[in-house]
């Protein structure tokens, strides 16, 4: 395989494993790169101090490239983008803000950026900066989403005919098949995130893994768009939600019942019930938790499959 | 092109016009039946005479294959049923309800029936209740819509997995590349709305016609969940509509608040500001009223052109 992402990134695949928090951490990336992938650690639920051992640690299991994921909205964005200099390392995604604000910074540094959108407003913006590529990032994915809810099978198309840099689809791919269609739309690579949260390797819960294979069509939702919309599963906390909405909260009582700490309680202790559980819809079509090998093996098997009768 | 699609409707190409309201009369059915695909009469926004009217001057206006899509939830569907079987109407798709209430009477009477979907669940019970086909409609299709929001690029592998009968995509395909990806996704064939309102067959209003193709990402979307979900552009009546949920409404102020003929006044008498303006997410990438034969054309070109380099 040779698109402008395995070039980009000098990997095999043109497979990024999103870096998501509570499930991104240097086991998962590790595997994910040493399997021909593009393993990103998720800074959006480390301190820098952790940030810095995860790095560390993934450099001694692969020699292959990695990255890290910022969510630029974070408080201790200034430390981390510093720390990531100093640790060498070669590639950033950045999400969840301004992409103004800190590619340049990185770029000088010879990093390469990828910026998360999730419209062609912001795909523009992001190339017009010089990011080296764009993930657009569909309605359908998990966790953090957008407020337009643009879905991956319009979003992909019409970022593709606004920029002129690679672009990665994300939101709903999880198979060889889905990861056909999305090169069929436009897009030069993928970037999964519910598949490798579904894996062995992934740092979440063995509760919430168990959760995710159970999900059905219809079981996740995007809620808490007061605040910032996000896609969970529909648990015991889901449902108290919605019965809470019915009394027309404020943006403060939301975050009140929201709480401190419910994607960790959630994902990472395994609180099935009063969790925060951060999934994409593709889950239902996910059934088995697996080694990181073997999802990228059945991924590139399938995809070849399926190209083959084309 | 041959496909279990083409074959159950003896059709050129496994494209299907979506029969939606206030869009779908003979005039843009005959077009698309004629240029190869299967064009539907929309019966949602037609008293019987009126439905009847078109189905004759359809069989006047081509000798190919066509049928009449039927809301289930509208008021006069029994005499609907009635007249398609006294005209002779050979394909009929139902939607927005219960599969089972209709589908052996229209078979009884040699008709082929289709049930439009948004979910593994209703797409098992069409296939048990003995529909031809079905059509799994994702999140970002426009008009009504379901309340699961899940969309094309996850809905569509996931109902491909659950069923063994002929599948049809619809919801965010517009182009050759979309029809490829949908198939690539498990479909075997498409149908497509937005694309076909901005034709010049459609029955719709010019202006509403202008007013879709100048969409871009973001300008449409799903409102009116507490009553039915439908997708619409964001125009004056949208916002106001915003505004007036912050007053947390009841079902009923709501219904008032939406009054009557809404969707006529917008999609049929042009009225942007005050009408109810249905569109899928789509249109972002339709960016010209074409005639229904160059529609095809362009969709088929793009699909083998896009094939070709797999």
């Amino acid at each position: 395989m040779n698109t402008p992402i395995t070039q980009l990134f000098n990997i095999k695949y043109p497979i990024i494993q999103g870096g998501m928090i509570w499930n991104s951490g240097h086991e998962l990336v590790a595997a994910v790169s040493n399997a021909g992938g593009l393993g990103l650690l998720g800074a959006g639920s480390m301190y820098p101090d952790i940030l810095r051992e995860h790095i560390q640690k993934t450099k001694k299991n692969t020699d292959k490239p990695f990255g890290v994921n910022v969510p630029l909205l974070y408080p201790n964005v200034k430390e981390i983008m510093q720390l990531i200099v100093e640790e060498d390392v070669k590639i950033v995604f950045t999400s969840a803000g301004n992409p103004k604000t800190w590619t340049s910074y990185l770029k000088e540094n010879g990093i390469t950026v990828v910026h998360v959108v999730s419209s062609v407003k912001f795909a523009l913006k992001s190339q017009e900066v010089g990011v080296d590529a764009i993930v657009a990032e569909g309605f359908e994915s998990g966790g953090h989403n957008s407020r337009e809810e643009t879905t991956t099978f319009t979003l992909i198309p019409m970022v593709k005919e606004a920029i002129n840099i690679p672009l990665i689809a994300a939101g709903g791919i999880a198979t060889g098949r889905g990861m056909l269609a999305a090169e069929v739309l436009g897009a030069d690579g993928v970037q999964m995130g519910s598949r490798f949260v579904a894996s062995h390797e992934a740092s979440s819960h063995s509760n919430f893994k168990q959760a995710v294979v159970a999900v059905k069509d219809g079981d996740t939702f995007l809620t808490f768009k007061e605040l910032a919309p996000v896609r969970i599963i529909r648990n015991s906390f889901f449902n108290k939600l919605q019965e809470f909405y019915k009394t027309n909260p404020t943006k403060e009582q939301l975050q009140e019942f929201l709480g401190r700490a419910r994607a960790k309680k959630g994902m990472f202790e395994g609180d099935l019930e009063e969790g925060e559980l951060e999934i994409g819809q593709i889950a239902g079509l996910i059934h088995k938790v697996k080694l990181v090998e073997e999802i990228i093996k059945d991924i590139i098997e399938e995809y070849y499959l399926v190209k083959q009768q084309y």
